[in-house]
């Protein structure tokens, strides 16, 4: 990958990764540090700079090869039990502070869209794909009515769960962990309710 | 105030909280920093540190003396109207960073509980007021079913419109501008269609 031959130290890259993200969710942009990667990594500084050179390259490749824990693929349906499952993964990533990291990536694309924009966008662009076949899969099977907007179930489904996350204080983060299924249940609910859902018959 | 009689400049309390929640937009609480402040602020180092202290006191401070943009009383309804209007508040706090301050805050406290926990909850739980005030007066007037979740249909506008700017590159953050009163009423008529909206008939 990195195109220098044999690495001495073949976990470097992902540990480094880890750290970066890591880090990275806790103080954001501005607070990150390649002597602090280097230390959480167990890695020399040497290699860490001769690997990336800078914190820009550090976030950016670790953003790239980066993604949310969330299932991207295989959506057999129903629709209701494919955005229940898509709902619990969402939230699991905001107990582990895994979604924190795309959350602040999302807020700092629009104060530094040079540096996270294009990482972001592909970031994206992988989650807008499989939402859309999870609309349009349900479409086809005669679960939602021709015309349902896909931008809009997936915006509804995953905005409402982080907006109840932001806004749960940290001591009841705990509750709201034990609830989830039923939360994620409750959320796809309202938003199935809202488009006309009609869920398959056949068994 | 500050129990200290006239004070010297009487626009520094103000200056100051302006510029700190500008540079919290912008860098969070790892990045935040009293020099800086000073600087934007056209204050004196002496007089910030001799009035705030530390950059916990500062950024709790003005965490607790700000609020959103979003008009917070007189939800005369209809309920269409109520929520078009508070969605385009929350559009237009995106638009001029305003709501990245409590975007930042809201992440950060998942990290610093002990920090922004406290100034966080009050900002929410005046938010939480004004929303349940604008649900419960469309249930009294007979626009919304007895027992709609006020918490359900405020996390879905605000989720909704959230996760959509979050997701939209910066590069087409204008074009959404533009058609922000349309995005709105799409978001509102979205949710509204999934609580049994009745409009009010009378006029």
């Amino acid at each position: 990958m990195t195109g220098r031959g044999r690495p001495p130290d073949p976990d470097l890259e992902a540990r480094v990764h880890a750290a970066a993200l890591e880090l990275y969710a806790e103080v954001g942009w501005a607070g990150f540090s390649l002597d602090v990667v280097a230390r959480r990594a167990r890695v020399g500084k040497a290699a860490l700079y001769g690997r990336w050179g800078s914190k820009e390259r550090l976030i950016v490749d670790a953003l790239s090869g980066w993604r949310p824990r969330q299932p991207l693929v295989e959506w057999p349906g129903p629709l209701r039990e494919d955005l229940v499952r898509m709902a619990t993964a969402i939230l699991d990533g905001y107990f582990d502070r895994h979604g924190l990291v795309l959350l602040r990536a999302q807020v700092e694309a629009k104060v530094y869209p040079e540096l996270f924009g294009q990482a972001l966008e592909e970031l994206q662009r992988e989650r807008i794909v499989a939402g859309r076949a999870i609309v349009v899969g349900a479409i086809e099977r005669g679960e939602l009515p021709a015309g349902t907007s896909p931008a809009l179930v997936l915006d509804a489904v995953a905005g409402i769960l982080t907006n109840h996350v932001l806004s749960t204080p940290a001591s009841r983060m705990p509750a709201l962990a034990e609830r989830k299924h039923k939360y994620a249940e409750e959320t796809v609910d309202f938003v199935l309710s809202a488009v006309g859902y009609a869920p398959e018959t056949e068994h």
